[in-house]
């Protein structure tokens, strides 16, 4: 038996839409595979869901991914799946990829890591596909790999690992709701304006060089989302106010974590990310009756990782 | 009296639309200044303009340029400017960039360099503005600063200096046809399809990325333009067979420079950029009845300088 723990990923990361994001240390999805007699893939256990996962292995983004990357092996293994889900659901910090990542990184290791980590990366994302309808590379990709990942192409996949300024961190501010992304998708509509879209790739080009060269400064002005946030912060109560808090309490920017709900701050160490984030706690208490989990965390530079089977509750 | 020289500079630099370029060691434009009697900037002498740029100050982006500096500054001193255009008119090479930085380094050199360089950045976009009505800080800055750069932000402005990976060097081709830049971006209308803007900026944040690792792999898959390059290659005939020409014969990539009709070819190394010049020149030869001019440079690190008045023509 092998468990393997898939961290859960900020994605878009303001002027990044669909093609950046990072990991944070924790939380995450652990994943416990094993050897079955019968080929194929079997999930016998899913927890932390509320039982609304798919036990289907074609329906879930880990059974799916598990079977990818038996496919892509060539192997009629047969694997079962233990799914220990530490992320909610539709929360905006790459769930359905972290249990995706965790599978296959657990099933890997499992087999004697036969599979390379690109291999595992493309299982992973024919697992979300397959399991959810969608694929969100800079979900996947930063959860297998930690850091900062940017998706240049999905098909076929290239993936850009960016280095971490030392000392960056993150506050996520999780509200007790749920965002559909194809919902939060839909509000976007099929065009940006032209004069949007640059601002928006300014901003991005701005930020990839700041990973680089760790001016926070620029980071911090960079740290823009022309196109996504507008329209989808209204998704979200009290948004604007936890932005405004985050600022504030220092934050280098603060935006709609993937399409949402969660919120997400960067900082310029860990304590600053603890400060930040109980100002954006405390300013969603006074906005929102809904209840609300905080994680603060380092940028993750692991990533997804086998991990000791005593440490699964 | 001094004479500053600035050199051409390559925009958009396919995935780049509107934010980024870089600078060539050669050619570029020469602008003489020196101390006048009378306040304010006289045009004495232009030349290598063919006789049709303005001798008015205010419209002409060298004299717009060094007003906006002496504004700047809140001198009320005269200055005397002959130019000396060293780059063809419309032909997307940064020509009305260039000569507004030339002219503002060597005001700037003239009175003692009282103004820092983002001073002088400043007042070479608000001259180009003034001059010919559109500002192109992606011409302007890395015509001042040399190498690449990025402008994130216009106003306030916000310009961002890219590393240039060692030995990279650049083909230009310039068929002898103009293109209206402002006829060229009313192709372009006024939104882009989301899904193309995400393509864009995932390529333009590669490009970074790989400016700044010196991966040229990587450079080369990002350089792409999905979102001008597929609707201004018509307005430059041969376009297409000077682009195959310079891929085939190893280019890193090729497309516009600026709105054309020069098109841009980047190598790993200068004599690389020889051969694929010679490739594009040979291709265009055969496309088209119009002559052409064919620069090869190294990616030019230095920008505008200050250069001794006897090397000018």
């Amino acid at each position: 038996m092998i468990a393997a723990f898939a961290p859960a990923t900020v994605s878009n990361v303001a002027a990044g839409f669909d093609v950046l994001g990072f990991a944070l240390d924790e939380p995450g999805d652990v994943v416990v595979a094993r050897l079955a007699d019968a080929p194929g893939v079997v999930i016998s256990e899913i927890r932390g869901d509320g039982g609304r996962l798919s036990r289907d292995p074609a329906k879930n983004t880990a059974g799916a991914a598990a079977r990818a990357l038996l496919a892509r092996l060539g192997t009629s293994q047969g694997i079962d799946l233990q799914v220990h889900k530490g992320l909610p659901l539709a929360s905006g910090v790459g769930s359905s990829g972290a249990s995706a990542v965790a599978a296959v990184v657990a099933v890997n290791e499992l087999l004697g890591r036969p599979a390379s980590l690109e291999q595992v990366c493309e299982a992973a994302m024919a697992g979300e596909m397959a399991g959810c309808g969608a694929v969100h590379p800079d979900n996947v990709a930063p959860s297998l790999y930690g850091g900062f990942v940017l998706a240049r192409s999905i098909d076929p996949p290239d993936i850009v690992r960016l280095p971490v300024p030392a000392g960056l961190a993150c506050a996520v501010l999780h509200p007790h709701q749920e965002v559909q992304t194809g919902a939060a998708r839909a509000l976007l509509g099929d065009a940006v304006p032209l004069a949007t879209a640059v601002r928006q790739w300014a901003n991005l080009g701005a930020l990839v060089s700041a990973l680089h060269s760790g001016d926070l400064d620029l980071l911090s002005r960079a740290l823009v989302d022309h196109v996504a946030e507008p329209k989808r912060a209204g998704l979200v109560p009290g948004f604007a106010l936890v932005k405004a808090a985050a600022l504030t309490a220092g934050a280098l920017g603060c935006s709609l974590s993937g399409s949402g709900p969660s919120i997400f701050a960067l900082t310029r160490t860990l304590d600053a990310a603890h400060a930040v984030g109980q100002a954006m706690a405390s300013a969603f208490g006074q906005a929102s009756t809904v209840g609300a989990d905080l994680w603060v965390s380092p940028v993750g530079r692991t990533g997804a990782r086998v991990i000791d089977l005593a440490g699964i509750r």
